[in-house]
Parts: structure tokens; C-alpha cells; sequence
């Protein structure tokens, strides 16, 4: 049986902690999610579809439940357009009672997030969107979070910001950036980043979504050597995409021509997942889930690759033969005969697309960099906007 | 208002009806399904993730609900392996349960589903076969569903026997085998089962599963003239797979190396769905649905595209822009760009896999048909059985 | 040694006639031949490079030197643009001296081509297109070719005028359509084809151009089977593209976006030429050469796949190695571990072009058949040509 | 009329002075070189078809006729396997009177090429290295070239050797190394294998063969990065392959599974030749040509891009339209709409090869650097020689 403790504590046990999966994309695809907003008011309109999910992931082998809370800071909540019949905090709220909910069916973590505000991309003061922050933290406070994750922020001095609100709370931090290799929006490299986080106080650093699983992991990769080379300490996590992007430039999977609604060809089989987890395992990453396309399967591929470190396999084993062991069941004997690891480890899969290209060039390659670069990654929508937060990011 | 009759009525009244997707693959991905044996023990172990699925068909536009009874004949869950917690008959009622209580949120209808038999592949007596239907059939009448579907057969004359025993009920009867425009396993055309289909009493004759959308389509266009051809009359379905296969061969994606866990780079985009939904009003199919691979929001963008014929969008699309609208919302201008229906209906979506062709050689490829080839299609273990099974074949 | 013959003791003895590559691309590609036009007037201006190019196929194993005079009819000459600074005749008789002259070199023989005419595309009448085959004629039977080769002919009928008219000299005659498997521009059969030809008078048939090799292949097998089923003898000949065109319409690769200066991904290795020469000869094709983008290696790897059957290896083998055997004398160990003939046979060489799909599009896909079709395959230009042209296909 | 001074006073004038492309690869396909070996002994035994090459570059644009003599230095001849007719002498002094005579006929000049030599990779001496080089020279000096081109080395140590021995002549000396981006296989950087280059006398320098025409650019920048930061000057070439590698490794071509015999479907069009010349002049290259796999056609794409600069077109052009204006005398209406600039500049040629990826695994990819890696990179096959060969790289 798996020792149960606080976030920092499994993980000073050298504990392998598995993430659950994206919930934004998950839930576009059952129905319940806008993609363009992507703002998480089913917490509160459909909460027994956001805990089906949560519970698919427990299943899978999820120790944190992440509330329910992507963008669901009160000035995101007002931008996305049409009136919602909830208030942020009623969705907030919402989002946590669901992942305590499930959490409490086994033995995983509640894990309150918050994420980049656009009060930060139109250049409001530090104080401005410190509040924000603190607004969503009042609702994961009173309810209670086992610990708080500032995720998916492009500028690492929005989410030195987000952690030294956090802070305050005692809980545990952890901080992640949506960046590759190249480092944040300014250039920032993934070393200083985490350096910078650290020093704000989060426990644990890493990256989460744009990238596919192994650019992810070479980015926390390099975070570690950062924080390492800088004399300091923390633990490491990785969420990436379940989606295959070696043709994106430092913006991500955004700049793919398929976002959002084309990017089936690239989602990662389970095999794909094995591998992610191995590697990430072996750069000294102990928490290891998911971010947008990750599907159940995914996390239960992600626990099963781990299962020897674990000592035991997620629930949802039950249904899932081990390398695919559960063809030997098959009608056919020649699916039968795929019921071997090495079969699966090599295959290469086909997408059945013959008039497709397998790489894509992103929008905007090739754009010089600097203002016109930046106009591009904000909401900044006057010249005088663009002009604060590019010196802003200058005086770093 | 759409008006709420029976499957017949509403066919004969010119209205689209719109089927769900296949259980099988989609709770697979969520952990409740096996594959392998691919059996629903699911309906009686963990009802709740079954109820979820049917509700986001349902909210995605289905009008259909099928018992989720796939393979739960009894000689085929004795035949699994490892040992369920319930009976077959157990699986069953729970299976219409569930449908019948999602149904009852909208305007859907129950249909109680049989499959092909590990029977008939093992050269049962037609008795024994039919005695294998009968059973299922049992609790369909006792739970009162609203009609019946006999489907995913390979073998137009098990599809003959399962309509037979089905008709004895009263209720409409629909079949589906899972052939392409090549035929059944014996190599009867698509045109000439369809007749026997339709003598044999079935008022809806379609294909599922096996091959992709155009596909399918193209052979349920080949039972159209052919029943037409035969001076019969009968409504037609389609409910094919959600992934590309332009390179399978005549058993379809079974064939192809990456059936079952390598399948994510052919599945389709929502704008794949789009062109297929199109595709078969056109041809004149009526009852259009899915099978494995579907997720719901592949359903409906069946439904959003056939909205203009339907005169409503199903409840899913308030969280759906029309090809893609709500991308308006996106932080990212280039993003935004996006939201205008001739860009996703040119993209040609990349695979994100460059060492990965864009079409497999099918397993099997290039046997010779026959004998050989009759074993590889079947459960028959023994020179005799299979001896039985081709002499079968030929007495029609 | 072999016995030297003419080609129609050589065929009827069984032996195996390989001919020569297409001189126009090759040609093209050297830097003699202008591609729209294609006329070979580079046999009086150039006639070093038209030598030297005859010399590397009878190097590489060719039986049979085509004069360089496809379309050297003078009624194509005269439509090319720009004027030339020789006379049909001029061109016409050079090339029959450098096919000669070369072939004289080892144990080929000269054969005399003519191809389809403007005159026929342009609705004149029989005589009129029978007059401009006469005149290339004539420059033949005075320089004493071997036998004649009538090819690349998209209409049947213009092709049975060929060889009526190359009859008349008691030379051989060969013809050869630029058909596939669908036929000629009015749809008549590969079969019916080949049986109109040998009634005409022609001793070999079979296609050229327009398609890769085992289409090409596939289309000769269907010609043979229409000779045979009508009790006629024949034998049997193919020159298909050296370019892969699984993707090609009915006029083959005319139709590809990447006709003429985009194919180069397309070209076949010397290892798919040793498949399709098996291929042939298994089919009972036993004069095999090439058409278009068909370079001396090519031809030479037709010889050494055949050299069993022909008891000899060609000239250019002294510089290669069978099946990659000269790599054992590479600077590299791992390049060294590649001089094998699996090796060579189960590469799936990639393309390094991973933003290039493998399957295009062609032009013109999809287009209804009858007048606007044939609009499409004429220069007929006004609506009385098209329709005498239409009229006359349909009196066959 | 262009200026015919040598090839500095070209250089100095700010002339783009035209390569040719490779022999060794356009003659192994016309068949009189051997794969494997690689040696050009058909200077001696085919002199036609070596004069025909030349040619066909010469009226292509190119204003350099290298002598053939690659791998003709007399260890290399020796090692080649087979016994040849010719002595080393009569090799070179042929390749010299063949190119002469073709530089004859236009405004050519003759280079003499020496390149890297099994004798160091054995670990001869500097001394005996420096006789082999020496051997060739004094053919050069007899026939008098114009200049001297040391090329394919992939040790700068070699190569600055090289130039040590070919600067004794007085003559002009240009020194290519086969390396990319990464630098040479001790891991010397671009720009320093240059400064090395220049310090030891080379007047030009750049890189040849082994990597795709962008790769080689950019290696030739970061030469021209390094000289100019360290005070020096030079002139730039590159004569890079006509093959697409982005998936090659340090080692260039020569690791990717397709070489030499499956290399196809990497071939450059015409239109990619456009862009690399446009590149490579823009880079402040001025002295731009091709290696393996270079046609007569690919030198005048290059010639006809940089037609506006040099002031005319080859003699080739007149069988050439620009940019597929010829086509405007295409038979089909649909191919003449071909006839412009934007469609062949944005096309993306398709492979016909649907089974086939886009992208390869190179041989030996990941392998850890060192003594491992050096011994694949050499000759040396025992211990003593490798050590010798390591240890002697690590003194600079």
C-alpha cells in the first residue's frame, strides 16, 4: 500500500506522484468546454461530467486532482463573451467540492490552480493582478486544497508574482511555465526561470501544456541543471501535451495551423506515453502527469511504465492488459499476435492521411522578434500597452 | 420541436436520425473496457461512466441510445478468460437500464443490440446460434426497448439468422453487417445482402464499424441500388468507424498493424465528420451514426452539419462555435484568424510523426482466398469446422 | 553469346528484348530538349548528347535503339513556337543515323517511331493523319531501320491508323498506347485495345508512358488477356514511367501538380526497377524497357534482374556491384553492413521532405466524363472539332 | 560578355563564378563509376562520357571544370579492389586534358582536385599523407590548371595539410571541408576549421557534399562568421549535395539508410536549386556549385537564378522557359496553367510513396562520441591506429 502524506512529503520520499490529465481539452471533446474561452463554468453547469473525469483519472492513477479552475479568474471569467449563470467564485468553489470529492474515493491530493490572467497581458500593475490571484485563492483557502499549482504562464514574472501570492497561504507551491527549451516569452531561458521561481518560494518547478512530452521534458531538464548550477533546491513536475509537435516554434502547439481542432493526427498512443514516462522518470522528474490530450489511457500508460518504481498498478489495469496482453483474447489470431511488447515498441503507426504532409510550418515562423513579436503573444491592444510591457520585460 | 415517433416513423417521415457512437473503443479509453475480449461488463460494474457516455451522445445530438450489449451474448462472455461478477443476463438489463433512463432526458429512443457469435464462427447449428440470440432477445422484450439492431456481422447469413429471431418479436428490426463495398466474408456483394436483409424482414439495412466514413458510405450506397434493384424498399444507416483506413483490405481495420492501440494518428477531425455526414444524406442514408472511435463531439459535428436539414443544433453545440467560431474568443490574434469555416475545411492536418508513413500494409496482405483464408476469418480450430463452415458458405 | 536477330525471331525464340530509357526527360534533364514543346530537334543540333545518351542505355543492357523522333512529325514541329534551324526530315534522319551508329556497337537493333499527331487531336481526317505518318515514314524505310514502334497514343482509333500505315512497309510493327487499366480517352478497354491493334496488322502491343511500372504491367497483363480470349496471338511489350503514380487519374501523370518539374521525389530506385522487370516477365512480357525519367542505371537494373533469364550480365555491370556488392568496398563499416540484397529490397527510402504529403491531388479529379472530358484531352478548340472528334470515338 | 580573368580576379571583381556539379554520382548513374570505390577511372576509359558531363555543366553555366579526379590519389586507386587498366598518372593527366578541352569551348577554367586520402585515416605520418597529395599536384602543375581545390575532407587537420602541399604551386588554392553546422568530426567549429583554412593559405573556402544545400549554407556562413572575426579574408564557396537531409547526423548522408542506393526521393527540384543560390548569394557567397547528385539541370537552375547578377543565362536555357514558361506550348490546357512562377514555387512535390516516411533514422544515431565513434568515422582498424588518430586530434 502506497504511503499517503502531504505533496512535499512524497516527494522528499522520492515517491513517483502522478498528474491527471488536461481537462479543458478532455472536456471539449465530451461537450462540455468552449474552445476559444476555454473557461471551466461546467464545474458549476454539468458537475457530473467534470466528475466522471476526475474519477476516470483517479482510476488511472492520478495522486492530485487539480480543481477544475483554468481560467477561472474573474477577469478572464468576464472577457470570454456571452454572460455565465455562475459567479467565479460559485465555479471556483464548485471545482474544488469535485476534486475533494474524488480524491476522497482514494488516495490522492486536491490541488487548487491558477493560471495567466489577462489583466497581466494588458499590463495592469503587479498589485492588479496580484488581486486577481488572490481572489481565486480565497475560494481554495476556505476550501481547504491540499496544495496550490501556478501553471501555464508564458512570462515568468506573472508567475513569480502568482507564487509569491501563494505563499502567503503556507500551502505548498508548485509553479509551472508553458515553455520549451527556448525559455519564456522574453527569452528568459528554462534555467533562470526556475531559478527565479525558487526564489519566489515554489517548493516544485517545471512546465506544463504547449509542447509534446519529450520537448517538455528537456525543458525541466534544463530547469534542474538552472537550479542546480544556482546552489538551490526543488522537485521537479512535468504536464505536457499528449500531442506530437516537433514542427512548432517557441510559442507552442498555438502556432500549429491544426489548433485546436485539427491536431487528431498527432495525439500520442500509449506506447508514446511509456516512453514519456520512462524519460521523465530518468531526468529526475517525480511528478509526472499530464495537460491537454491527455486522455485517461494516457495517465494509465504513464502508472503503468512506473508500476515497478510504484510497487502497483492504477485500478484501471483491471481493463488493460499489460503491452497489450489482453489481444491474446482477440477473435483473429493475427491480432492475437500482436499481443507483445515488442511489437507495440516498434511499431510505427500510419495516420491513414496520404494527402497530408507529417510536418506543418507554424504561423507567424520567421517573424522577426521584438514589438511586433510581442503585439502577437499578448492582448496588449494599443501601442502604449505593448510599449509597458516590453520595457517591463527589459528590466529583468 | 422535433416530433418524438417511432424509429419508423420518424424514417418514414423523412427525418434525420442520428445514432451514438461506438461504447467499446470510448470506454476503453477511459479504463471500464478490455481490449481483447472487448466485452460490456462495464453496464453492471460501473454503470455511472456508462451513463455519462450516453448522456454526451444524447447532448451531442444522438437520438438513438444502443444497450451497451456489444459481445454480451453468453458463449462470448464464458469465452473472455477471466471470470465477471455478473451474469450475462445481468449485463444485459442493466445495459437497457441505463440507456432507457438517458433516453428519458430526451427525445431518444432505446435499441437493444446482438452481435456476431463466437458460435457461428465455431460452426454451431443454426438453432444453437439462433437459441445464442434468443437469450439477449429475452431481456430486450422484458425491458422493452424500442427496437432492435442487429450488428457487426462479417457473415450475411448470421446476419440473416439474428433478423430472423429478432423479428419474432414485432418491434422494427435494423441490420448492419461490417462489410465494405468488396462484401461479406464469403464474398456476397454489399447489394445482394442487403436484399437477403431485407427478405429476411429487416425494415433499416446499413454497415458499421470495419471501415472508414466514405467508405461505409459507399457500400451502404451498394445496398441501396441493390435493394432498389430487387424492386424492395427499406431505410438504410451507416455507422462507421471514426479513423481513416484507405489501406485496409476486405476485414478492414482489424488487418491494419496499428488496430487497436496505434490507431490515434487516422482518427478524424470534427470537419472529417462534417464532409462524411454530408456524404451519406446525400446518398440517401437517414439513420447515421458511429462506431469505434467516435468520441461525442464527433457526433456532433454530424448533428451540426445536418442542422439546416433537422432545423436544430443539438444541446452540445452551446459549447461550440459553428466551424469554429468561438476561436474569435482566443487570446491570440492568429488564433482568432482561425475562426472562418474554409480554413479547417482546406487544412490538411500534419501528423507530427515524420518517421511514420501515411498508409500500412495490412496483415495479410495478398492471401490467397479460400480455405487459408476462411481460417484466418474465423474461431474454427479444427480442419472440420472450417470444412463446415466453406460448405456452408457455398449452399447459397 | 546471344543470338542477334530480328526482334521477331528474337521474341518468338522467347528471349528476352530489353529496351531503352525515354530520351526526352533524360534529355531534358541534360539540358537538350525543352519541356512543353518536347520535339527532338537536339538530334541535328546536338548530336554528341543524343550519341552518348544512346550509348549508355546499350550499355546498360537495351536491345533496341529508338530513334530519337517522338514527336518529330511535322506537324508538331511547326506548332512548337519557335522556329528551328533543320527540317522535319533533317531531324528525322539524324536520328536514325545515331541510332544506328550506336547500335551497330554492340548487338541492338534501330526502330523507328512515330507518336500521336496534332492532326488527329485537331479532328483532321483519316488521310490527313495517315499523310504525316507517311512522311516520317519514308525517312525510316530510306535509312532501313530494323522495325517500327507506333507509341504513345491516347486514342486507340489514331493508333490503328499508325500501324495500318506502318504496315505497308513489311517492317515489323509494334504499338503501344499511353493507357492504363481504365483504357483509352473513350474509355475502351486495355483488352479491346490490344485486339483493334493486332487486327491491324501490329506483331508486339502494349503501353507506354503515362503510369509507373506495375500499373503499366497491370494494363499489358489485361491486353494479353483480350488477345487471348479472342484467339489471336500477339507478343507483348511495356515502357512505363520511371515515377511512382499511385495517385494519377486516367491520364496519368499529365494530371499530377508535379508534372514535368516537380517529380523528382517520385523516381524510382534501381531496386523497385528489379521488382517491376520480375514482374513483367512473370506476366509473359518479354520486350521490356522504359519511358519517361528511365536513366541508364534504371535499364541496368532491368538487365541484371533478368540476366538469369538472358545468361548475361550488360556492359555498365563491370561498374555495379549485384544487389549493393561494390558498397563492400566503402570508407564506412555501417555503410559496408549495407552491401545486401535484403537490405536493399525492404528499404522504404523517405523522402526528407516531411512537409510534402505522399499522395497529391490531380488535376482535373473528379470531372464528369463525355464532352468536357475530351475538351480536356484535345486541342481541339472549337465546339465542331470536339464534336466530330466525340462522334467519331463513338463509331467504334 | 562576362570577364574571363582567374578565378581570384573573378572573385575580386565581385563575379559569381558557377561550379559544376558532382561526378562521381552523375556517372555512377550513367554507368562508368562504381558505388563503393567511388574511383574515376573512366577519365581513362570512357573519356566520351566523362566529356560529355563536362559539357553538358559547361552549357549548364557553370564556369569551373574540375578536373575528375576524386579519390584518384594512388593509395586510394590501390585500395579499390579490382585491378585497373590505368596507372594513377594516366587517371589524372586524362581528367586534366578533358576538362581543359571543354573549358576550351566556353570561358572556363580548370581546377585541379585533390581530396581526402586513406592514408591519414590510416594514421600515416604527415609526411606521407603530404607525398599523396603531392602526387597529384605534380599532374596538376604539368598540365597546368588554373587552380587547385582541396575538397571533401572531414578532419580540418588533413585539409590544412592540403593546402600546405598545393600552395607550393603558386596557383590559387580553395579548400572545402564535408562537414555541416556542427563542425568536423573532432567537433571544431565551422568558423575555426575556416580560420585554419585561411591561415594555412587558402584563398577560398567552404564546404562540399555530405548535407542538403540550406545545411551547407549555413556551415559556410559560420566559416565566414569566424574569418571575419578574426581579422582575416577570404572568399566563400559551397557545393553542397542535391539530396534533402534534415534528418541526417554529424556524418552527413553518408548514416542515413538511403545512401547510396535509395536516395531518390531526396532529390532537389529545380525550383529548391532557386532558392538555395538566391540563399547562398545572399549569405555573400559568390562561387556556388554542386556535389553528389547534381544534374547539368540543377547548375542551371542555379545559373538562371543569378542571371539578373551574372548579367545572362547558359547556353542551356534555350531549352528551358523560365520558370516553366515552356509548358505555355503544352498539348493540355491544365498543364500550359502551369506556366508561372507561384505555382511551381509553391508546390510541394508529393513522393508517390504512401508507404514510405518523410523522414529517416540515421545509421548509428545517438552513438556516444569518442573512441567508439572515431572508429567508425575511419579506416583504422586496430587499436594503435585508432589511439594514434584520437590522440592526434586532441593536439589542437
Amino acid at each position: 500500500m502506497q504511503f499517503i502524506g502531504s505533496i512535499l512529503e512524497r516527494l522528499d520520499a522520492g515517491e513517483v506522484v502522478i498528474g491527471d490529465g488536461g481537462f479543458v481539452f478532455a472536456l471539449e471533446k465530451r461537450g462540455y468546454v468552449k474552445a476559444g474561452p476555454w473557461t471551466p463554468e461546467a464545474a458549476a453547469e454539468h458537475p457530473e461530467a467534470v466528475r466522471q473525469l476526475h474519477r476516470e483519472f483517479l482510476r488511472a492513477g492520478a495522486n492530485v486532482m487539480q480543481t477544475f479552475t483554468f481560467y477561472a479568474s474573474d477577469d478572464k471569467l468576464e472577457n470570454r463573451g456571452n454572460k455565465l449563470s455562475f459567479t467565479g467564485a460559485q465555479i471556483n468553489e464548485a471545482a474544488c467540492d469535485l476534486a475533494r470529492e474524488v480524491a476522497n474515493e482514494g488516495d490522492a491530493l486536491v490541488a487548487g490552480g491558477v493560471s495567466q490572467t489577462p489583466s497581466y497581458l494588458s499590463c495592469k500593475s503587479e498589485t492588479d493582478v496580484k488581486a486577481i490571484f488572490k481572489k481565486q485563492l480565497d475560494v481554495f483557502v476556505k476550501k481547504n486544497v491540499d496544495f496550490l499549482i501556478a501553471e501555464y504562464f508564458e512570462h515568468v514574472e506573472e508567475a513569480v508574482w502568482a507564487v509569491e501570492v501563494l505563499k502567503q497561504t503556507g500551502k505548498p507551491v508548485a509553479a509551472c511555465l508553458c515553455v520549451g527549451p527556448e525559455g519564456d516569452m522574453h527569452g528568459v531561458s528554462p534555467g533562470e526561470c526556475a531559478v527565479r521561481l525558487v526564489k519566489a518560494g515554489a517548493q516544485i518547478v517545471g512546465v506544463n501544456c504547449h509542447f509534446d512530452p519529450m520537448t517538455c521534458v528537456e525543458a525541466v531538464k534544463m530547469m534542474k541543471e538552472g537550479v542546480e548550477k544556482a546552489g538551490l533546491k526543488a522537485h521537479y513536475m512535468v504536464q505536457p501535451l499528449a500531442y506530437h509537435t516537433p514542427d512548432c516554434s517557441c510559442q507552442g502547439f498555438i502556432d500549429l495551423p491544426e489548433f485546436p481542432f485539427g491536431l487528431e493526427p498527432r495525439i500520442l498512443t500509449r506506447w508514446d506515453m511509456h516512453k514519456y514516462a520512462r524519460e521523465a522518470y530518468n531526468v529526475g522528474i517525480r511528478f509526472i502527469g499530464g495537460c491537454c490530450g491527455f486522455e485517461p489511457y494516457h495517465i494509465r500508460a504513464v502508472a503503468e511504465e512506473l508500476a515497478p518504481e510504484r510497487g502497483f498498478l492504477p485500478a484501471a489495469s483491471e481493463k488493460h492488459g499489460n503491452w497489450g496482453a489482453g489481444l491474446e483474447m482477440h477473435t483473429k489470431p493475427w491480432v492475437r499476435a500482436r499481443a507483445r511488447r515488442d511489437y507495440w515498441e516498434n511499431l510505427r503507426p500510419a495516420s491513414g492521411r496520404p494527402q497530408c504532409a507529417s510536418m506543418s510550418v507554424p504561423d507567424g515562423w520567421g517573424v522577426t522578434k521584438g514589438h511586433a513579436d510581442l503585439m502577437q503573444q499578448t492582448e496588449a491592444t494599443t501601442q502604449d500597452q505593448l510599449k509597458q510591457l516590453f520595457d517591463r520585460s527589459k528590466s529583468h
